[in-house]
């Protein structure tokens, strides 16, 4: 019942928006950074942990190739930055990739960036939530063990916020993650100082040795050496994810956009390659060991690990011993970046019904995603992205490690097509150019789309095949079904609008010749006479009041009641042979039809209008089954004609009710629109 | 959504059914007595058990009295049967108890009776199926401690056949009826023949001693005893549920009615006696033991029995010895044990809906349980009534000595109240008689409901002072809130029937002066022209064309067609400020009433009608939120234009569909009304 819906909204989504009133919320850079940069840095908090993880598999002498493997990576993100910063300047409208693969590619190619987007939305919000858990439970022993179910209720938490609807512009974003930066930042100059000045201590884990895994018994020697410094490659590349949302956000920012986001790019670009290379340093500078099963894997002079041993996160371990002598920065560090990893899981939340909304408005998707006034629109979206992200975490046990084998690979697929987008764009316009100035530029900015092109490719191939059997197989199948389904989806509403396209405009014009109207009476009571008045001011040209004798006596009192209420229209009474409401009204509808198909038969049904939802269980279930049925009989109009109840009035759907006064909260990912 | 219901209903549930075909399937005695029979035979299968299960916990010895427990029920159950024989010839309608009280001593009695019988609805099920699944156990090992999943099964399986409507007179219930008479009959023959001859074999627990549990050990002497002596009783008195079934089955009898259903009734008593003392003598003289828990209650010359042991039902164990040398009629009388059992649950499956529409009738259910023609009414009883029944297994692992604690409080509830209100009845009609003949008659009816009341009000004493710490307080805790259920809906009614009631005939016929007919555009497309022509056709006073611009390019472009279309009338585009479709048309909606309020608005809404469930998820959707709105405001009526898609014709709500033929199928408890 829509209603219902509605009064669930209402409680869980608070009041609509008007839209004047976000019109002045463009973002100022101060702000803009904090609410795209939760996303881009956070990945700080595992993208080196999984580099680690996976080179720890060759033993701990592999982890010396772990900086050249992080500037792998940082090159790669300041190769994407560069790139997008030419994105950015051409297509300031925040279509993003999905635009720029569109417009330049076709449909289909933008379809899959979308796919592929929407796919990494999701595992956005497992990944961050479950590395979030994790970060809890260092500081929260109590946490241990439960990750996945804490992991649970914070995104059924964020979901709900985000429902209820929030202001990303607001102080509540941005304070969290300064103080990210800020710690990372004190961090990264003591742990230098000290490193200078030989006072850095090792971390805990330091005293362990790590054992190869059979089969890498020569290190990173020989094939499979190579292939694990290739995945241990790809997992860093996590690191990647975010940046891409500004690209969707342009319209947020202040006059001049374009040159705006650009900067606030090139400004999470460097931010999160000086942190990514920093945690790995002092890593490598702390001899912190990480590795996928410490109870396996780590051992002290022969011995494996104590029982109670737990593994900390990298940043985590650093943090507790750079601060060795300040316990409250450790717990500082490692709180801000619990939070940020939720912020990054917040801004999926954003993104996600954003595209939702574009791709239906392109047709891809059901038209009520679209109506953006409508927050309930949203909701589908929220809901939809949260079971999604449970599920996952559910299904993995939040084990960040095994989710980020199906992760980014959504994220280079819309790279490489969006860099693709990009060469066709410089190409197209070239030649309509003649200032050489101008055209240098272009040449230049084409050049930058090529290469990131060229990289984002390889790199794409690169997870692919170290990731695919591990897992990124399953982001594959995700795609490819949501793709599919997008199509089926616009494929059909263009089949419905083909169907129901006007060729002839005379016929569609033209009238029917009478009306026959028909006012169903259950009982003689008011609602029943205002739907007799109300059919009687439409003055048809023949008016029939009809009631159904599915129960002899109970027909006998409303011919009694009606003669009583003097009405001047006879009571046809309609024989019921199957007790059955519905039929009999349907049988004299058609007859109607039969004599005169011309004519248009209006059938006038008094609807209670109710308060609370067990009063609609009790009432207008008949009514209700017979419009779903005469809604199949063409040449035929059902005209409800409501009587309010007095417990009406109480309804939350009720427009008069408070609820549906204005409010001021903005729906998901306005902000960042720009609206 | 209703057609959806509607779907499921047609896959489910079949075809309606023409009440003539019924008429002529009144029932002679032969097809009558097995319809009621199952009920009130099936209860031999348990009763005895539980019987001697309650007195073993006194010792073996305390068997010795199991006859004389037998006899009492039995002497209860041939009063009740005489009580019974003077309501039928007193209310030949069918009422049975909730009539007869209800008329003699008003309507809570009446109700009490309902939620009682509601209630013991429930019980049959759960009960009946539970000792099902244990026949079936004796018979197919492998079902062995699975009872409690088997019998929900068997529970869904039977609802699911009467969802689909069965036709209660047909043999397929005659035969295993009479299979189970003759079952009981051969056994009691042969068994009797082989005890004069001497030649009876003892049962394979006759081997056991039983141990007495501590509080017993002087056996059936003293308070203790006594009060066990009482629960064996008030247990074996299950073997009178479906006694009642009969007095409201009387419409189904042949004329003349009252004095067949009186015939049946005795006819049945007396089967059934002979059965419950049959089972208690040939239990006895072949030494069967039943007890609750064999490993902790049996014992040979002081050993516990073997871990395999597995304890079958009483009728199990003497089919095994009395037929020892010829198994096949040991799995007959078995198998026709478990099969009369579940016709026992199914009687429910017919009782229940029944009741409930006559409740709803008298408007204590919801108004849509009461047409009959309409078997989704009935739906919705055999779908509560099996929920409910499956939850009662689950709770009570189907072990049917726990469940029977809760049992029959109800029925005889609906005994007691029911003689009390026949004592009235015979009592407000003897001064009004002169015949002596006549009065003498009836002073012998009022005579026998006198000893009935008396003696059933005793034995629900009993009951109600044996059971209640053991489970009838759960049974009454149920009879109490849906007697308070229905009491708070049949005031619903009431206070919604005074609410609409006509006090001012001429105001209620008073004519609104105007019609502003608005048509609801948001695309130009087939259906709002037909919307558009239909509204042109009803001649209102003004007519307006609006759309909304939730989307400024969006309602650009239907401008642009409109103009295209050539419709001669503007087309009014209203402002969303809040990008949202419903509050500018209800806000625009107001703002004419406001300026005249006794005018009608129309609102005519294009509406799509599809085929597919998935098809409804993309489309109507705003259509349907606006309705629901609109409904708020009052003098405003809402006509949906519908628009049949091609995939509509596919649909199963589509009239002209197969699946809405006449078939033949008749709803549950139709026979047993005489429909």
């Amino acid at each position: 019942m829509p209603d219902l819906s509605d009064a669930a909204k209402r409680l869980l989504v608070g009041r609509p928006v008007r839209s004047e009133r976000l019109g002045h919320t463009l973002l100022p850079k101060r702000i803009a950074l904090p609410v795209f940069a939760s996303d881009a840095l956070s990945s700080v908090a595992y993208a080196p942990d999984e580099i680690l993880l996976t080179l720890s598999l060759a033993g701990l002498a592999s982890y010396t190739i772990s900086p050249w493997v992080a500037l792998a990576v940082v090159i790669v993100m300041l190769t994407v930055v560069a790139s997008y910063r030419q994105t950015v300047r051409a297509y300031p409208s925040g279509g993003g990739d999905y635009e720029v693969a569109t417009t330049n590619l076709g449909p289909r190619a933008g379809l899959t960036v979308a796919s592929a987007l929407q796919v990494d939305y999701v595992l956005t919000v497992a990944v961050s939530v479950s590395s979030g858990s994790h970060y809890l439970a260092t500081v929260l022993p109590a946490a241990r063990d439960h990750e996945a179910i804490i992991a649970i209720g914070l995104v059924a938490l964020i979901a709900l916020i985000n429902l209820r609807g929030v202001r990303e512009s607001g102080s509540g974003f941005a304070i969290p993650v300064y103080l990210f930066m800020a710690g990372m930042g004190v961090m990264a100059l003591v742990g230098g100082i000290q490193w200078a000045t030989g006072t850095l201590g090792t971390a805990e884990s330091a005293q362990f040795d790590v054992l190869a895994e059979a089969g890498y018994e020569e290190g990173l020697m020989g094939l499979a050496g190579g292939f694990l410094v290739l995945r241990a490659f790809s997992s860093g590349a996590a690191a990647l994810t975010g940046v891409e949302a500004i690209s969707n956000g342009v319209p947020a920012f202040r006059k001049p956009k374009s040159k705006n986001a650009a900067t606030t790019l090139l400004l999470l670009g460097l931010i999160g390659a000086t942190m990514l290379m920093t945690v790995i340093g002092l890593a490598r500078a702390t001899g912190v060991r990480f590795v996928q099963d410490p109870h396996l894997q780590l051992a002290m002079n022969g011995q494996p690990v104590p029982e109670g041993y737990e593994q900390d996160p990298v940043i985590g371990q650093i943090a507790q011993t750079v601060f060795a002598g300040f316990p409250p920065m450790f717990y500082l560090v490692t709180a801000a970046t619990g939070l940020i990893l939720l912020l990054a899981a917040n801004t999926a939340f954003n993104g996600f019904p954003t595209l939702a909304s574009i791709l239906s408005k392109d047709g891809y998707l059901p038209r009520q995603l679209y109506t953006r006034g409508d927050r309930l629109a949203f909701s589908n979206g929220i809901i939809i992205l949260a079971l999604a992200a449970i599920a996952l975490i559910w299904v993995f046990d939040a084990e960040v490690t095994r989710l980020i084998q199906l992760y980014i690979v959504g994220v280079f697929v819309s790279f490489t097509l969006g860099q693709l987008g990009m060469i066709r764009h410089w190409n197209e316009r070239l030649p309509s150019v003649v200032a050489a100035k101008e055209r240098g530029a272009m040449k230049r900015s084409r050049a930058i789309n090529a290469f990131g092109f060229a990289l984002t490719a390889l790199v794409l191939a690169v997870v692919l095949i170290t990731k695919f059997t591990h897992g990124a197989w399953i982001a594959i199948g995700l795609m490819a079904l949501l793709f599919a389904v997008m199509v089926f989806i616009r494929r059909h509403y263009q089949h419905v609008a083909d169907e129901l396209e006007i060729e002839d405009v005379a016929a569609a014009r033209a009238l029917p010749s009478r009306v026959h109207a028909l006012v169903l009476v259950s009982k003689v009571h008011k609602p029943t006479m205002r739907a007799l008045s109300y059919a009687r001011a439409t003055r048809p040209s023949t008016l029939q009041a009809i009631t159904v004798a599915v129960d002899r006596d109970a027909a006998e009192q409303v011919r009694r009641d009606w003669d009583a209420a003097e009405v001047p229209l006879p009571l046809t009474v309609l024989d019921s042979p199957y007790r059955d409401l519905t039929r009999p009204v349907l049988e004299y509808v058609k007859s109607i039809r039969r004599e005169s198909p011309r004519d248009l038969v209006v059938v006038y049904v008094p609807e209670y209008v109710v308060g609370h939802w067990w009063e609609r269980v009790l009432h207008n279930q008949s009514a209700l089954r017979l419009k779903s049925r005469l809604l199949y009989t063409p040449g035929v109009v059902m005209a409800s004609v409501p009587w309010q109840l007095a417990s009406s009035a109480r309804s939350l759907v009720n427009p008069d009710d408070p609820g549906e006064r204005l409010g001021d909260l903005p729906a998901p990912g306005m902000v960042r629109r720009g609206e």
